[in-house]
């Protein structure tokens, strides 16, 4: 029987209190590692932050709360969700998470992606003319430093390497999955360089994806790599019951799309986009048994070994995203892989 | 009476089994957590890791290090030993140490300088011939950053900042210090920004500062800044008896100083220049009675109000460095107060 893999997913968004009071950023971070404690007591295979620097999302130094959870855990996977690629300098990346992974006995792993939010690019000097280039370049080099020894690399994104071997070298592997959008270049690129795919689908039906991971898959083999894990990425809030999920879901959701919509000029949501969302989209919101059946219907229709659940938007209590991750943990994941027939992953 | 605070500095130079056999990378990096944990309990202010990119020197993401002892400690402060700020992106620094003094409770401090070793100056594609002028631009940048709010910056050191607020900001102080190895000009910019000095001295007696000290206290008055803390770093290793600690660290000085030669064309010491240096220099060798009594000396000399001690160097074992921490935080440090009528820091 396959395995089935289950994940919480952070960008450290800001909390509040019950009242609607915002905690301080360093009061949200340290809540953060709180949740990653929590993940691994709940018996979830990997913790993953994500990467922004934005007012509301406070996960600029992943790899720095990472290793705080790493010391407080013992078996549960430390990721990224993801790792913006494209304005990191590739060798700093590996210090960082080559020592993150020492510090966890090699529970570290990479997701690396181009970035859904531009921030980074101003803030760092560069031009989201060359989104795409910087992305493949940097890749290619992050590929290389994976594989130890001296490096020698001349590229336009970065200084020259010249024969420099990076420290500390890794013992364990540091797996690195792409996190992909909806881009079919990008689920191509992924599969060109054999690395697993985790496809971030915050949005309408996950089964509309179907023909990415065909497309994966048709790649991987013309470029003659083994089969390899697809992962899906959704956000989420699991309640006791459906009403209580929707109930605590709605205002927040509401609030982060008109947020959205002012910066980025989506739509904001109605009563009635959020209800088609949570039924048949990508919103897994609900008790736990309907947000399992929902988990289990986008693991057949795209044949997912990895599922990560985000149990947090701008603005939610720390206590409705402990008791999400409790529940993913404890009865949302045993009931999905019942449901598909899979097994846990062996950590 | 005035305070004393007493701190140990690592590099995480590379450790060897008892037998000589090198420790890998990682478990280097995991016992100087543990060594972190052990200061905290010996009694000691604060841990401070360096920054290297070296075979033999694993502290490349110190901040990352840090955080991991951060979550196993509750008291200890957490500092660097120094941040390489001239080929930092100060805008990372911030980042990464915004999220440290979150999940430390404000145990973050910062000591910043322009490096002793080189290496990261090729790595990063900086300019040796900018040492200075990186620094300087840098550190104005730094200060600028620690104030919060919007940021409007240009440079010629990274790119232009045009209004961002970086986050997590901070909830506490995040003191910064000055790290000095002997310039006088670098004296005077740590009393031009009001910042408190460290002393790098790892070589000489240390009362041959006393001019340095005597600058900088001028210099501060000069520039209308109130008095500021003076602190040392030096080298050393505690053990129970003089012969004990000089057996233990001879042959590895010798090797480290073999290597600096041939490195950077300095004298590869001698057995008798290692015996003027522990009698009389800056090597702080021997049991705690002589080691406290080396320190008192300095103390009163340059009128010290800190004091760390690095007690490692490339292929020590990890045994001989917690004996020293352990040694330095129970019995050097309350000597030193006795003989220098101060008292403990309050943490």
């Amino acid at each position: 029987m396959s395995q089935l893999t289950f994940g919480v997913d952070t960008f450290a968004d800001v909390m509040t209190e019950l009242n609607g009071t915002r905690l301080s950023d360093a009061e949200t971070v340290r809540r953060t590692v709180d949740l990653g404690v929590i993940a691994e007591e709940s018996g979830l295979d990997v913790f993953s932050i994500g990467e922004h620097y934005r007012d509301d999302m406070l996960d600029s130094a992943n790899a720095v709360i990472l290793s705080a959870i790493a010391a407080r855990t013992s078996t549960i996977g430390l990721g990224t969700s993801v790792t913006v690629l494209s304005t990191q300098d590739p060798v700093r990346v590996f210090h960082q998470f080559s020592t993150l992974n020492a510090i966890s006995g090699g529970r570290a792993t990479l997701t690396v992606g181009r970035a859904s939010t531009t921030d980074s690019f101003p803030l760092f000097g560069f031009d989201l003319r060359n989104y795409d280039e910087l992305f493949e370049e940097k890749l290619e080099l992050w590929l290389q430093l994976l594989h130890g020894g001296p490096i020698t690399w001349e590229g336009t994104s970065r200084p020259a390497l010249t024969g420099q071997t990076l420290h500390p070298s890794l013992e364990d592997p540091l797996p690195t999955w792409v996190g992909v959008g909806g881009s079919p270049q990008s689920v191509i690129r992924a599969a060109r360089h054999g690395l697993p795919l985790l496809l971030a689908i915050i949005g309408g039906s996950p089964a509309r994806f179907a023909g990415h991971v065909e497309l994966y898959h048709r790649a991987l083999e013309q470029y003659g790599r083994p089969s390899l894990p697809v992962g899906q990425h959704s956000i989420g809030l699991v309640a006791e019951t459906d009403d209580a999920a929707r109930d605590a879901f709605w205002p927040l959701w509401r609030a982060a799309t008109l947020r959205m919509a002012a910066e980025r000029g989506w739509h904001a949501a109605t009563e009635e986009s959020f209800t088609h969302e949570v039924e048949h989209g990508a919103l897994m919101v609900g008790s736990p048994q309907t947000v399992a059946r929902r988990i289990a219907e986008s693991v057949q229709a795209l044949g997912l070994s990895r599922f990560d659940l985000k149990p947090d938007i701008s603005g939610m209590t720390y206590e409705d995203r402990e008791r999400t991750i409790r529940l993913l943990g404890t009865e949302v994941a045993p009931r999905v892989r019942e449901l598909v027939a899979m097994e846990p992953a062996i950590v």
